[in-house]
């Protein structure tokens, strides 16, 4: 009870002060806010809470703030008062701390007095229901520290009452009380509102009449000694009024109070009680009211709530605690990505990142990593193909598997992997396929059944990648990237492609070729192999997405068996345990930077780079004929490739051609030298 | 039964074969041998077996090989011949599939044949007990393929049986059969062996003497129509002798059918059954054996011996099934190490990296991709120093995290990180301490009871640093950096030090001041700060380890509270997923390269950078003044440390007079420019 001081005679109007009702789904929309929308910005901020009248006994006054609060435009729910407050959402704890709490009070408990006297209070009454928000809301641990201010300008002196608050059913007749419901029902409706805060009352024993502030004059029609006024209680004392009454009191006393010597004062309370509405439980009381009316100073205010411990001081809220630990574990997940917009990379598109679908073909070294990076960007699809098993040599270079996957003769990568991200990130929708990828060279024709499997192992993969955005090429053999490479060459998906070698590696995106429809009429439509303006071109600094090559694209032999007859040192791959990692991070960001290009998998490779000026040879783009060849005659072509040797690809490709053209120059440029 | 064909009116001598067994030690010793000194190399390896004719009855002749089949020198075990034998060990089951068996077989052969016609066989009879093992080991797998040889010359014709085999105890009295024992345990005596493959035996009803091939003309002195040879014969079978008669009646054939018409063989057994000697169960039985002096060609040779299933083919161990699997996890971890050395870098020191004790200062997003990292090179000894609680945007970017270790407020880091390890590789040894690292500028000095704390955590982490090699600096702040990279260059550790921006990031090493008992009459002993060699030198291309600065020798700002007052995204460490994971895996391979160092971390900073050219700025070493105060002061100056804004350490290092000196020099320079 906050209580005025004043003549001791008589008893004191004391007031009810809210108690603040702040909804976690306020606090996951300032979250929301926060992260997407005001970042750093720390300006004030309009939102809006209600309070409701129809409470039952013994629960607190309430100003409630709901996801809601931030749409001014919101819809009261029914039967609730508005209210319009100021949001002063802090960066850091320290400026929560340090925040100048006074002068906040101050600044709004002044523009109340200004909308009091410039009248601008009786048009809009809202406006005596103010509130201030100071908050800071850690996103890490989901901690959320606030003060709640709900300004109360105050009367010079306590207000004596010349006559108890008693209940509404003591002063009014069952005639009366369904008058008052009626006139106050009618006016809400009139005036479009879900509920009037403040309204001025006339009454006899027949009637009840209410009526807006603005028409004061109107209403009382000339001076009384006493006058009744209104308020929409939200408090459920039987003695105290609620803390709305006190910015009205000031007003009536500042307004009017020269015309009358004491005010009237029902608290119109209003709920339903065993299925029928009840108002009988509104009290009224009689206060004598200061003259302020020629005071042009803001009074004093109060309004700072105080904590759960009764002292003056914020308040914390710890979510974490009360929130699904699965949900709390997305939005934890998007924090980090969401920081990198408030300073950094504001222009970053998250959307583009988050939303796209990759198959990674291959759950190794690198395909571990590779998720582990897309992980961390907040990649929420995720697909792995591969048809190993976990051996004992993997967990420690492979960041998805644990000592227990390597027993009784290994779990398939796959499956687990995409079971380990599920563990990682609950959100995540992981799937995993265990399954062979053919080949070039390694022929699947010895019988119909192992050729029916290569044709469902290609359907399957094929069917893979129309449905994921970005395939990932992360095998541990050249050929098996053939295949794949070929198909999402020829579905226009975004192949990023990285190898390792002892100490080196390559990470490269595919180029992205032209979409099928255009081009139509060029003797390759659907790459650029044979475009004029390739090799017309004078400049290179600058190749577009469209004509870059794969990863067979700069190689003079064609893909075969690269596993048979070889040593162990050559079957694994044998490299610095760092350069997964590496490799891995570089593929992911790669993706990411493309992705965020307007162009996407058709942006522009730039370079500063000299080596990039030079032409590109006919070489580089050979292997494109294949394409051709794979949408033409689809799986026939397919199984040819598998079972032959390299000399298959190397001839339709050209490079039999190329390799006698070039033996047949050096022998040339042997008699050259001789004539010297 | 391997029977040759002959003469149908006798039944024909047979001969049991040798089943090889060969031990889960010596193909250990084959995986070690081939992973750290054969490699790729596939020339023919010495080995040697034995046998042992002591076994009870029903066991099949075997010819072992253990873990000691690689020492041509390790004694044979009691009472067991040896055997000499040729490893060929192939690089790929291709080559072991495509061996031309038949060729190996016929060199074995012509190697015995011609030790029978020189006549070394009779000087050393075990040159008759030639065994070949064929075999490829893949090592990632634990499965070994081999396929064993015990080459036997074959006679012409089948022998005919003149008389059947007996047991000994039906030939021999009691007398006989002691005084066999004793004539043959003196001869062994005297050769000072375990045991005599092959003896020549003269008997008669009250001795029995035994004497070697090599006195054979001594012994039986002139012909005889009849001459009793001994085989120590692993067979068990009571109507066939054993194996290695076979090439021992070969060269009985060749070098002595001419002076006799038939042989006695006595296949000696030799057991111990219910505590006594028995070799009753010898067996003896008299063939007729062909002329063969004056064949020079070496006779048609047999041996391969047949797989499970009973047809001619390789046999497969697995050994993975019935090794430990937490045994064969290291075994597995060590293989792709090792296999760097075979071709890549066979100079590589790998037990300098394996034995590394590091400690992680920090187990958040840097520490957990280095510990991967260093699980990835096989580092056994590795502790995480942190304080923090593992909370819900961790897992994705830190890779040694999963959802369920967030529940409840969350594990604390330090120590899941060590658990972790755990899980993935058994074998590693891997500590975990839930403690802060005292900082500068972070009071510590409210209570004595904080005081005491930080003083305890001031020792811990000087005991950590004292106990681990290599000290990463892997925390998310400046300041906690500070005070591990004073107490490391006082213990003479080298520091590691990685840290992240946004898409930018620091690995580094610090400099490793020379042992403190050099240099003791410098004003600054420890640090080369006021090395007059350092600012004369004119070419700084390359820096020895000693003159290298610090992670804070390039700042001009001292470190001090930078989390106080940072609004969230600079709380957090805000950077690409990917950065993390290539900057910890550089940092680790940062390490290894200064590990394989000769000079280690006083290593030469080389670098072909034009900008190493530059002479150091007195700058550049300004913070190493510390390490004086430090080594003089101890826990006192670290007080003041934590305990001061900037300004102490500012002062201290001369930065404050650094910042002054900066100002003037900068309105000199604008007076001069006003002068223009």
């Amino acid at each position: 009870m906050a209580a005025t001081t004043g003549d001791p005679g008589l008893s004191k109007l004391q007031f009810a002060p809210f108690s603040s009702a702040l909804d976690v789904g306020f606090w996951h929309e300032l979250t929301q806010k926060k992260l997407n929308e005001y970042r750093l910005d720390e300006a004030p901020k309009d939102i809006k809470g209600y309070y409701y009248n129809g409470d039952s006994a013994g629960l607190p006054a309430r100003l409630t703030l709901e996801f809601s609060a931030f749409d001014m435009s919101a819809p009261t729910p029914a039967r609730c008062c508005p209210a319009v407050g100021t949001l002063y959402n802090t960066n850091t704890l320290e400026s929560f701390k340090t925040a100048d709490k006074k002068l906040l009070l101050e600044q709004a408990a002044n523009e109340i007095w200004e909308s009091i006297k410039s009248g601008a209070a009786l048009e809009n009454p809202v406006l005596l229901n103010k509130f201030l928000l100071l908050t800071f809301a850690d996103l890490k641990k989901y901690h959320f520290y606030y003060w709640f201010c709900y300004p109360a300008l105050c009367l010079p002196e306590s207000l004596p009452l010349i006559q108890g608050p008693v209940g509404l059913d003591q002063r009014f007749s069952l005639k009366q009380i369904q008058a008052l419901e009626c006139a106050y029902d009618n006016l809400c409706q009139t005036e479009g509102v879900t509920a009037l805060p403040y309204f001025l009352i006339k009454y006899d024993e027949n009637t009840v009449l209410v009526s807006l502030l603005k028409c004061y004059s109107d209403f009382f029609q000339g001076q009384r000694t006493k006058i009744t006024i209104g308020v929409y209680d939200p408090c459920n004392l039987a003695q105290y009024p609620g803390w709305p009454l006190r910015n009205f009191l000031v007003l009536a006393a500042h307004r009017w109070s020269s015309s009358f010597q004491s005010v009237e004062v029902l608290c119109f309370r209003d709920r339903t009680m065993q299925g029928a509405r009840d108002v009988a439980h509104s009290i009224i009381f009689e206060v004598k009211l200061p003259e302020m009316a020629f005071s042009p100073d803001c009074p004093k205010a109060v309004g700072w709530e105080k904590n759960q411990k009764g002292g003056m001081g914020p308040r914390m809220v710890n979510l974490s605690e009360c929130m699904d630990p699965k949900r709390l574990a997305e939005s934890s997940v998007d924090l980090n990505l969401k920081l990198m917009c408030w300073r950094l990379v504001p222009t970053l598109d998250l959307d583009k990142v988050v939303s796209v679908k990759c198959l990674l073909l291959g759950a190794g070294t690198l395909g571990c990593n590779v998720a582990r990076t897309l992980m961390g960007w907040g990649v929420r699809h995720i697909t792995f193909v591969d048809n190993a098993k976990i051996s004992y040599s993997n967990p420690v270079r492979q960041p998805l598997y644990e000592f227990e996957d390597c027993l009784a003769g290994g779990k398939p990568k796959a499956l687990a992997a995409a079971d380990r991200l599920q563990k990682i990130f609950p959100g995540v929708n992981a799937r995993g396929f265990n399954m062979s990828i053919p080949m070039p060279g390694h022929p699947v024709n010895f019988s119909s059944v192992t050729l029916e499997q290569a044709r469902k192992d290609v359907e399957q993969l094929e069917q893979l990648i129309e449905n994921h955005d970005v395939i990932f090429l992360l095998m541990d053999t050249r050929e098996s990237r053939w295949l794949p490479a070929v198909i999402a060459a020829s579905k226009r998906k975004l192949v990023i492609n990285a190898a390792l070698g002892f100490d080196t590696f390559v990470v490269m995106r595919h180029g992205l070729k032209k979409p099928k429809q255009q081009g139509a009429g060029d003797l390759y439509p659907n790459h650029p192999v044979a475009s004029a303006d390739l090799l017309g071109s004078s400049l290179f600094a600058n190749i577009p997405g469209y004509k870059l090559g794969c990863y067979f694209c700069n190689d003079v032999v064609a893909p075969g068996d690269s596993t048979r007859d070889r040593t162990l040192d050559q079957q694994c791959t044998v490299s610095r345990p760092g350069l997964a990692m590496i490799a891995g991070a570089l593929a992911v960001e790669l993706m990411v930077s493309v992705l965020q290009h307007p162009e996407g998998g058709y942006a522009i490779a730039s370079s500063s780079d000299d080596r990039m000026n030079e032409p590109p040879t006919s070489l580089g783009l050979v292997p494109h004929q294949v394409l051709d060849h794979y949408e033409r005659e689809g799986f026939n072509f397919l199984a040819k490739v598998f079972n032959s040797s390299h000399s298959f690809l190397e001839d339709l490709t050209g490079l039999t051609l190329l390799h006698q053209e070039t033996q047949a120059a050096e022998i040339w440029d042997m008699s050259d030298d001789e004539t010297f």
